[in-house]
């Protein structure tokens, strides 16, 4: 019975297509359950450079300040992408929405569907009782710490800078996911060499105290990249800085055999950010051949935030029944393929 | 007909038994090919800590410094593990042997054998025509950047710095590399965020005029711990940074079955370090049981390096033989399951 004001920022390339799966879904769940969303599109990325000059144009900003929740599309264009040095690019207005709204939490659950375990580059027994969530730090580290050049330009320098308050912040979000889970935290670093993670360590160890209930472990990014790929069933929750998270994250997506499948939110302070982890595929734009369940997953995510979590596992079951009925798109390789549409249709009659 | 002068840090765990059978098949190769090898032990990580209190002594540096190759076994010992606040650690004698020696290339090939595929984490489709070699820059980045502590201790910071001619010689290593395997080379990097990443580009572009031969592309980090699940294939020479090389060296190896296959060299200005990438796994400890044939390839790294390249090609060879014959150690799942000593053997005696 609530009334929820949505910023979508639909974005460029397939985000059009599968937010707009996403909105079929979320209506159904307003009918069903009697909610009311009120959507209010608004440019970003690539779409907002070519519009504005901009790729968080000021009004965007505003909008998703004064909205309950951000569906997120997806942003880039190959005209951006053999020259990163270029002054204005789609991943700024990424990178500003998240700081600018403190979204210091990035969310990526990954889990296996048994009907779908042939599409793992694993071995199917590796991928047997895979269920992690991987909890990314996203307004601090390396992506926002001081760097520049120096001697005229021929060195550079990052610099991956946390304090103890946002390691407390982001490490409490992985405690609470793993007591609502199966009560395991892995934290990753590179304690051997990097006294940001040293500081993490520290902090995670102090906050174990009031956390004896999660079974807490640390593990070095190095071999945290061998382990998800030889072992991955060994996750629950996963908390890690913001660029081990950003390489961690991607390489776990690829386990469960398509992006197509695998949804995010990035929450903080206020408003929360809900989007597919796929990125724009433009080649497959505008074609009806992009996969929407991870839109209509995030989507998932977003009624979750939203505290309506029974309407979060109506949307989760639809999805289920819909890819045991053994149809998908392209990248599922289906018994029955269908398009992007399509396959929103029906999950949307599967709720 | 050369004599040649080794400096041995067997180092900790089952480092020293598979040492023992790298030496095994150096001192065949010299019987065979008319080369004497003069072997001088001195003591690195936690066993140096405990006889010296430093992982790196004085001696076993000065002894380094006159050699004419560095064979390496494996350092650490699990009660430095839980703790990565030690002062006194054995990866810092890991570390300053790299730094003090100028050793800024580290090489890791990684190639799956025929007859081990059942062994890979990955389907054996994907497994099809692997064979990479990751160029790691190692004495740079954030592993030697400046670190501390501020506001009490309360925030921690890291930098990752590059010159200009840091960047350069290390994917100078990589061209070179490329021009005599397949002829392509992926700077990964992540310049979408990193300054340093943006230096490491406008080095690499412009380097590439002059290596007209190589075909050169960029892959961001994040997409590179996918593609080296989702399709290894793709690649011949991969080059990075000190961070980035450590997590995707990590995270490849694994592909090939075992870590107890993989050799390393770690080479630059002077005198080169060879070892195999596995760890000192202390509870296999002198126990018969690693696997010596990433420390025998390693060996066979080291004779290329010396220039006698068909005699490190004779120790390939042996290996490729005595794996094929269907022996090997427990890793390997092998019809003939033999220990550490028999395999060495086994490989000294096909050569
Ligand atoms: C586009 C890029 C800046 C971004 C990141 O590195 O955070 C992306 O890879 C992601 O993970 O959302
Ligand atoms: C032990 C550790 C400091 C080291 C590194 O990170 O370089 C190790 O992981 C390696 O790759 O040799």
């Amino acid at each position: 019975m609530g009334s929820f004001k949505i910023a979508v920022l639909d974005g460029d390339g397939i985000g059009p297509e599968v937010i707009k799966q996403g909105i079929k879904v979320l209506d159904r769940v307003g009918v069903r359950f009697g909610h009311t969303f009120h959507y209010h599109f608004a440019p970003v990325g690539a779409v907002a450079i070519d519009q504005t000059g901009d790729p968080l144009p000021p009004e965007t900003l505003a909008l998703c300040k004064e909205s309950d929740a951000i569906f997120f599309g997806a942003i880039g264009h190959p005209r951006f992408d053999n020259d990163p040095t270029l002054k204005v690019r789609p991943e700024q207005g990424l990178l500003r929405l998240r700081k600018e709204l403190g979204l210091y939490a990035n969310l990526r659950p990954v889990a296996g569907y048994a009907q779908l375990t042939h599409l793992s580059p694993l071995r199917p027994e590796r991928m047997v009782g895979v269920d992690m969530l991987i909890v990314r730090e996203l307004t601090g580290g390396t992506y926002f710490g001081e760097k520049g050049r120096r001697d005229g330009g021929n060195t550079a320098y990052d610099t991956c800078i946390y304090s103890r308050a946002e390691v407390e912040r982001i490490v409490q979000v992985g405690f609470e996911a793993a007591r609502n889970r199966r009560g395991k935290l892995t934290l990753v670093d590179k304690a051997n060499v990097m006294e940001s993670s040293r500081l993490w360590r520290e902090v995670t160890q102090e906050m174990a105290a009031n956390n004896p209930d999660v079974a807490l472990n640390y593990m070095f990014v190095d071999n945290a990249a061998m382990q998800l790929i030889l072992n991955p069933a060994q996750f629950d929750v996963i908390v890690t800085d913001n660029l081990f998270g950003d390489i961690l994250s991607d390489a776990s997506s690829v386990l469960a055999g398509s992006l197509g499948l695998l949804p995010s939110s990035s929450v903080g302070a206020a408003v929360g950010m809900f989007e597919p982890i796929h990125g724009s595929w433009p080649e497959g734009a505008g074609q009806d051949r992009a996969n929407p369940v991870a839109t209509i997953l995030s989507a998932a995510m977003l009624l979750d935030h939203l505290g309506l979590v029974a309407e979060g596992d109506a949307v989760r079951h639809a999805v289920n029944t819909t890819l045991e009925s053994g149809v998908g798109t392209e990248d599922l390789h289906p018994q029955h393929k269908v398009g992007t549409n399509a396959m929103g249709d029906l999950i949307a009659d599967a709720l």
